[in-house]
């Protein structure tokens, strides 16, 4: 059996997206249209300061194609707080006009594939615990994908030897490290907590570098052997300022 | 072929999810509304006269994300109390307002891979017998995924003599021991009852150890080998005394 | 070119399941629940006058879990009545209240893997007939699943020669025999005809020997190897004077 | 790389199934139901007419099982006319109470596996452009699938030589001759059209025909080693005096 | 590990598919649809607007089948661009009686397999240039379909030398340079983007000529061992002046 690697964990993620449902929209009335987007901003403002006070982060992006009109992800201390959160958006006037489209819930997550330097656990170290309680960037654009490892005949990632899988993400660490500035990742582990194990989210000045690097690294030994893909969402940032326009019937 | 094992089989369980339709939830009166909340607590209360007299045993939890909101766990001794239940539910004020999102039938068991020790039937052993029939943790979470085990080409779990397979889920048993306190587990047998073969429902006071337990186990050679894992529901206890804040709108 | 088997084909069959839409079924009024019972019950009579005759039988179980909460299993001489008989169904007063849920289509099927005794065919005796044209138990519990004959590489069973297939077969139904009294099966063939090879409908007084026959049975070289099976329902018998209960609000 | 084999391709055609919305038909006022038998009367006269032009033909089947209740078969010059008499059935007042259920988009084709005789182009034969623009049977029963040839690994049709594939087919075509008479078949090209390679539409006077050909031929190397099955729909003839017998609740 | 190609990209695509809600649509007033009507044209021309001044271009088809009624193709320079059309399409009053089918975002996309020819950057080419933002063409029949390249075991396309992928992909040019003019391809890359790794989409006057393309290519080895492909959309021009009739009911 080969060994399992240890990871560190941070906050607990909830991907949220939501699709608009424009026919009931417009048959509220102005009014009702009014109560829901404060109900909306007045939520954003509730995100905005659990953010300032550090105890969780947030983005909202506009989807491009069908799949949703919006996503949103929350990062929260505990997974009580997702659902709270969770619940009083279900609740808000906004949502009536809301239609769930896809959810993804996950943990911030960091492999300890390296050993700690000096006797010391990399868990403690303000930088790793930094990335572990991240504020999400506020990038133009956002792209969400689940992923696997494979375990298929000789294609196991869980039959290999922690050293080869050491070197193999160490490896791909490599093709992700050209993309800096032009690319923030966030990987949050989902093993035990949603159907696939990861979640990876990018966060992006130009949408198109997002095709280049998964792009890129799919020929990385790591993802062409190993690496199982579900399905996209990409988007727009949609700030605080841009709701009501974007809401305007 | 192959010796098949022999398994020690107690209640019947069915998990059942459901979704609040919040829209028609705030459309109702506050008058059909407190009905609906009234008939579920009579519900609750029945559920858990059955379960202090120990015929059966339960549990209740918010679902994060949007899969469902409420997941049910029920264990009664028959089928037909467990149809009963659930039909008496679906007549209930409350089930005008919930969505079916999912649901699980199969059956508490228990695998006798070891022999009987001084010619004693394990299965009336009482510590077996309370493990058949037990009383659910009100622990702070839940997990609930169904599973495989694999029958491709050399993987083959239904071709493995009785012995080995014996071997390999020992050692993955000791991967659970380390989570003794922090994990508890309960496997429900479905071969013939629903979709997968087993469903698998773990408890635990930290949603970090759902990640780590079955992170850890993957790499043990029965999960990476032959383990097929589906989809994953994670959620938060759901105490009667809170089921009239979660509900209020 | 392996020899292919001839097989003996009896009734037609028509699985058909159905979720009671309980929200509509609460807001009808006392005379329109009263006018879908009695329509109901009227088919029912019609459906027992047929049995009566040997013109073709039937089985009315309740499900458990969210799939669906009726089953029905309809058996006659052609594809003509079978259509008729349902669609008689779908114009019910009770049918505006019950939302398809699955159906499956198929014919009893005997394989003749063993030749004729002293010349006869077997088809002409008649036990092969009444196994051809069974009228089904009214046994408390019924299951039903679909399956297929793997085809993949080496482990592919239209390959395989002929008294390979008898042999394997052979084994198998010894572990049949074993639940004798226990375990009632009915296999209906569907190639061509529905999604899967095959359908199996199981009869059983408890519901525990559905997952101790299909989970031994899943150690037969014939199922471990060969065997590709879909989703599984399991109920508990409803008898015509249980209905009033059973729809009772 | 292999060569490809050229077709010779016939009508456009269009599988369309749908089912029948009993509730809002029995809502409807006698009126509308007439209005709507009419429209469909019509429209099933229009169809007849292009058929006795020979500009086309059609097939109208009742479906068993849920799947749907109509299954319609129309084949038509082009692609144009295949949309507008989709889009002229759409609009018709009685698709205000059919439900699309599924459809399909093929082309009738034939393969040209066999050299040409004596220099003769087989396109211009009359008997092979009576195959590539055909009526349809009016025979009793209909059964549609779609398929695929299959691409892994060795089992790759597509990378078989010509002659080999030729040699398939036609030990296939044997099996397939031994139910002159009793099965007629009509293959429709798919590939770059719609979601699988083939459709196979199948008609017969004895629906158990469809299941003893499907099966015997799935003993076929071509079938057992190389071919990949959809779902299957199977009904009886529906013909234009029996469509308000059908549609009388 | 083996090197990746290096893309050139150019407009952002969005491929929208709607539904006419065609009972909706008669349901509605004379002046609703006149309104509706009104506005899709005036969406169109908007549309053509920017197509003619080069900053985008767009197609519209109906679609053959149930899987949609139309097809619109729409190219815009940026990411934002195809979000804030969609959205401007969401909420015109057409929008509601047209249910959303499918999407699929992804970017037009040429692979640099081949080296520089004097020191000449090909992205800088005017013909390069007018591929990447390319105006579609008004002919006849659009094709749709997205694709990945295989990654099981030896047929991974994405451990394969680049020369060995440059030269299956050339042997593969061949086969589409013999449908010059007859067939118009488009490929648009979606890795990191949507849930296939490209779309390709295929103009032509003769719808046949889809199959006939694509069929040929199957056997082109870059596609028999690894191509995977998805689902296919075909469909009519639909001209501008031509959607009152397609619309009039």
């Amino acid at each position: 059996m080969v060994e399992a690697v240890e990871t560190m964990d941070g906050w607990y993620s909830l991907h949220d997206m939501r699709t608009v449902d424009w026919v009931s929209w417009k048959m509220a009335s102005a009014e009702e249209r009014e109560e829901a987007i404060t109900s909306f901003l007045n939520l954003i403002e509730k995100w905005e300061a659990v953010e300032e006070a550090k105890n969780g982060s947030h983005a909202m992006y506009t989807v491009v194609g069908q799949k949703a009109d919006l996503l949103f992800m929350f990062l929260r201390p505990t997974m009580e707080e997702l659902n709270e959160l969770e619940t009083e958006f279900n609740k808000s006037k906004m949502a009536e006009f809301l239609i769930p489209a896809h959810s993804y819930v996950s943990i911030i997550e960091l492999a300890k594939y390296r050993e700690s330097k000096d006797g010391v656990d990399p868990e403690t170290l303000p930088e790793i615990q930094a990335r572990l309680k991240p504020i999400l960037p506020k990038w133009e654009h956002i792209c969400f994908y689940p992923m696997n490892r494979r375990r298929i005949g000789d294609e196991n990632w869980y039959t290999l030897e922690k050293d080869v899988r050491a070197k193999l993400l160490y490896e791909h660490s490599k093709t992700g490290r050209k993309y800096a500035g032009k690319v923030k990742q966030f990987i949050t582990g989902s093993i035990g907590i949603d159907d696939w194990e990861w979640g990876v989210t990018l966060f992006a000045h130009d949408a198109l570098e997002f095709k280049k690097i998964v792009y890129e690294m799919r020929f990385d030994e790591v993802s062409s052997r190993y690496g199982e893909f579900g399905y996209f969402f990409v988007g727009n940032i949609l700030k605080k300022q841009a709701v009501p326009a974007f809401l305007h019937v």
